[in-house]
């Protein structure tokens, strides 16, 4: 069986992950059913910066948490490895486009070695992808020559920037190539983090070997000055990133304080790309669990973004399908998102939040019911777990579980395993295992036929329970040449704050016809889908006037690490 | 016993790290002694740029070759994780500085927590330079607030770059802070090739953790307005650095062909920094090859590069002392050094390099002897391997020899290793065993209490036999700065193109009484030297137009890595 997590609405008072660990250990050591977690590998940018950790909390952690929240097996460098050198060849054949002649370009890319020139296997790729059906160098014509070795890139028109994985917001606009060396050939681009490179997002989609290398071969890392798209196989990047990315398409083993073994595996970012642990993660975890045990993977933020992407983009892509949705709330958010006080790092909590406050909880509960409306419309049934806090009262309690219940949640439990461990999770366990044996009867959201605009439309009403969408002109102009150029057909995924259900941080709740503003809109043909933008989605944290850094230390006695949550 | 492995001046041609892995392997297999090869861990970029693989070639090369040359255990993405935090730290908190009040920004830097405000032990460190003795956040005075929250960062003088392990021309020279959040807060910096950080020649320098720590706390990074040092540890990043380095610092254990143990570790860059492998693995590996075995380390490139840099920053830093210094040449190197024709990849090899020619390589020869000199002044047997290719005559050999043998070498042999492997070089490693047994009279070339500019002159006329040394204004200035700053008795890291005797890479030979400019010169305080560049010395290197990402694949059927040579 399997099962995934999503959550209401992120607050800065919300525990998602710590769920997720905690059923796991239920279901290994109380339900005795073998059982699995995935999840992704976090950044190491918001380490240093205000985040901490993200291995879950209290007695239900992934061990050991330094591995976990550091470099771990080195994937996310790995990706910043295969994202910079797609990065530093796309700028390096521009330059070297530019400063020499057809002939001159063509003799280089195509060497004489002892004597006679040869193509590589990727250079008669992209010859055929030209349509010339040629092997031998010497028999292009001038007009094929210059085809095949121009690639011709608008250097106003390039979308593939580079990535780090460090929270460095002045790299977020930058202009490069301004050595005397590179003869003026300057250009404006940035650096995002590298979880959110497209490459993050293929490592996480990727089904196998051969499967990786056709996604990161389509990848369209710029358009030509024709407008016709350039991809990473024309530059001839392939199969360097393949060998990169080798060692970083495995998952890694970790396990629960309670011994559950824990695969984890990729990290793409939620606001901006699919947000799930990997599907060759999902696919050992199945394999290893076994046909009566149990797989719980991650389908990061809220169900109007993890969960729909996990269903729209990864189960599309890997046609496995869950048999659960467990959506994890807190008394506590719901408390903010009926308007409590704003939170802010380091001070007292305020009093609506430590206790009871029924009238408030009340006001916020619509959130938690709009997050089970969306699972349900996928068919599967929903098991909300109330992540208790000490300061929670049974009443609280109960005015949530009966409000998901009358929602048409499966089964609405408290869990306490953040102070108890797999032991306090155990009737949630339960809940998932019976919702685990009723029958499914799945349904994706929108097929992909549909337009890039129906698709958009088709989300942000059902799931963000929007009233009207409005694309600027651009949006619209790049919606066409995408549809054009035959990505009209990919799945949509929208790059929206995960902080509320509208494009707005600041707003809490369940607002209902809202207008939804797409500003932007960008193209992961490698990845598989389209990502339109609502707002300003930043690519780049930055760190605060005290990051973490301060407290980060190690000791160079016993070698531990210190300060590090 | 310890031995260094240096060569002449390297060429197109040359073979270094082959001799190196021979040797051991002779020793290890064929005069049964207990040998451990150590060597630097190659940068990512050359591999996919024109250099190829540096694992050795024939039958002397380190094996796993395509772990060698790629991620490995991902040493040197955590040197560019803590280059890189400590770069965004850097800018941020110019910017944090730059937006806020003396009060707001102590307020922030010493946070209430739960109601109480606190020091960070790194915090109280910096008030302890600043010469504030107080502990109580609440104690201080508001002049004391303003020199403790400001670090008065003037962005003209930032030294700190960051960087990346890829070949990225275009990053050489950029402006970042371009994005609005910024506030027009911009600055011209650059990205250097990871193993160029000067946390690269900390790894390879620190005795331990805890050397280390103080090394990374004392580098400079930038200038604040007053032209006073700003240090990473003012930044509050070195406990994080430590962290993100704590698993770089252990060497990795890999073998060459025939089975001989190999410490893979570090990479500082040799024409920038110190160019050898870590004193940390030359200790383990002398621990665990006894008191009778042998510990065979690269000191790269040429004997003014490598080798001096080795005795006089490595050496000094870790007071220990090699029995012997292997010299490698080649006949077809010093051809080119006797005025042979330059040599394309790709292109066939002339014919001077393929038939005997006793004029031209008696014209190269010097340049050996040079080498051979160089050595002799450390009071160290220089034992000289000629590492031989198939197209050699006898009668070339011999004229290397005696010539050798006439200029003081210890011994000198022709050595075929490529060929045959340890066996091939049996013959070296006796002689080496025979220099090892002769009694040492070390010394040094400089006091570090000599002048800054001394030191310099000491070096290029001992050296690279250079006749008068020129300094421009702007490095006149600098070093009235260190000096001033307390930074005049670090020992000197002369950043010099490896590919000659001179400071311009096409003048071969053995050049006397040329010129040397100095123009510009940096600090590294944490690594504990002073750089002073001759010419244009390049920390970014470029993709080509047909960079080696052209031929390398992974087969997605065996999951073999192709066309990594």
């Amino acid at each position: 069986h399997s099962c995934s997590c999503s959550r209401i609405t992120p607050t800065p008072l919300g525990e998602g992950k710590s769920t997720l660990v905690g059923l796991v250990q239920a279901l290994t050591a109380h339900k005795r059913c073998n059982s699995i977690a995935c999840l992704r590998q976090p950044s190491q940018g918001p380490t240093f910066g205000i985040k901490g950790g993200a291995a879950g909390g209290g007695y239900s952690q992934v061990i050991p948490m330094e591995d976990f929240n550091l470099h771990l097996t080195g994937d996310i460098h790995a990706v910043t490895a295969a994202n910079n050198l797609l990065a530093a060849q796309l700028d390096a054949r521009i330059f070297h486009e530019a400063t020499q002649t057809d002939q001159a370009l063509y003799e280089r890319l195509v060497p004489a070695v002892k004597g006679s020139r040869k193509f590589a296997p990727i250079q008669l790729r992209r010859l055929k992808r030209l349509g010339i059906e040629k092997t031998d160098p010497y028999a292009l014509t001038p007009d094929e020559i210059r085809r095949f070795a121009r690639l011709n890139i608008d250097p106003h028109n390039v979308v593939w920037t580079r990535v780090l994985d460090v929270n460095d917001r002045y790299l977020r606009k930058i202009t490069i190539g301004l050595s005397p060396t590179e003869k003026n050939l300057t250009r404006d681009t940035s650096f995002a983090i590298s979880v959110s490179s497209e490459i993050m997002a293929i490592l996480a989609l990727a089904t196998g070997l051969e499967d990786m290398k056709q996604r990161l071969a389509k990848m369209v890392v710029a358009f030509d000055k024709t407008g016709a798209p350039v991809t990473a196989d024309d530059l001839g990047v392939t199969g360097s990133m393949m060998v990169l990315l080798k060692d970083a398409i495995e998952p890694t083993l970790m396990q629960t304080l309670e011994g559950t073994p824990v695969l984890v595996h990729a990290g793409p970012f939620a606001n901006i790309a699919h947000g799930c642990s990997s599907i060759v993660a999902d696919d050992i975890g199945m394999k290893l669990a076994g046909k009566r045990g149990y797989v719980v993977t991650e389908a990061g933020f809220g169900s109007d973004i993890g969960m729909e992407k996990f269903f729209n983009i990864k189960c599309r892509a890997s046609g496995k399908v869950p048999n659960a949705v467990v959506l994890v709330t807190t008394v506590r958010a719901l408390k903010m998102h009926g308007g409590g006080p704003i939170v802010t790092a380091g001070a007292p909590l305020r009093r609506e939040y430590m206790s009871e406050n029924l009238d408030l909880l009340e006001k916020g509960v619509p959130n938690l019911l709009k997050h089970i409306e969306n699972g349900l419309k996928y068919g599967v049934p929903v098991v909300v777990a109330i992540n208790a806090h000490g300061t929670d009262t049974a009443a609280e309690h109960e005015l949530v579980r009966k409000a998901a219940k009358a929602a048409g949640a499966f089964e609405a439990l408290v869990s306490n395993h953040w102070a108890k461990g797999g032991e306090g999770a155990a009737e949630l366990a339960q809940a998932v295992i019976d919702a685990c044996n009723r029958p499914s009867e799945f349904k994706l959201l929108y097929e992909v036929d549909m337009s890039i605009e129906d698709k958009i439309i088709r989300i942000a009403k059902e799931m963000y329970g929007a009233g009207t969408i409005e694309l600027n002109s651009k949006v619209r102009d790049a919606i066409r040449l995408y549809t054009e150029k035959g990505f009209g057909k990919l799945p949509i995924c929208m790059a929206k704050t995960s902080m509320s259900l509208t494009g707005d941080p600041s707003v809490k709740g369940a607002p209902k016809d809202f207008k939804l503003v797409i500003n932007d809109i960008c193209l992961s043909a490698g990845a598989g889908f389209i990502v339109p933008m609502c707002g300003e989605i930043s690519k780049m944290p930055g760190l605060p006037t005290r990051p973490s850094i301060f407290d980060i230390d190690l000791n160079t006695e016993t070698g531990e690490i210190e300060g590090l949550f």
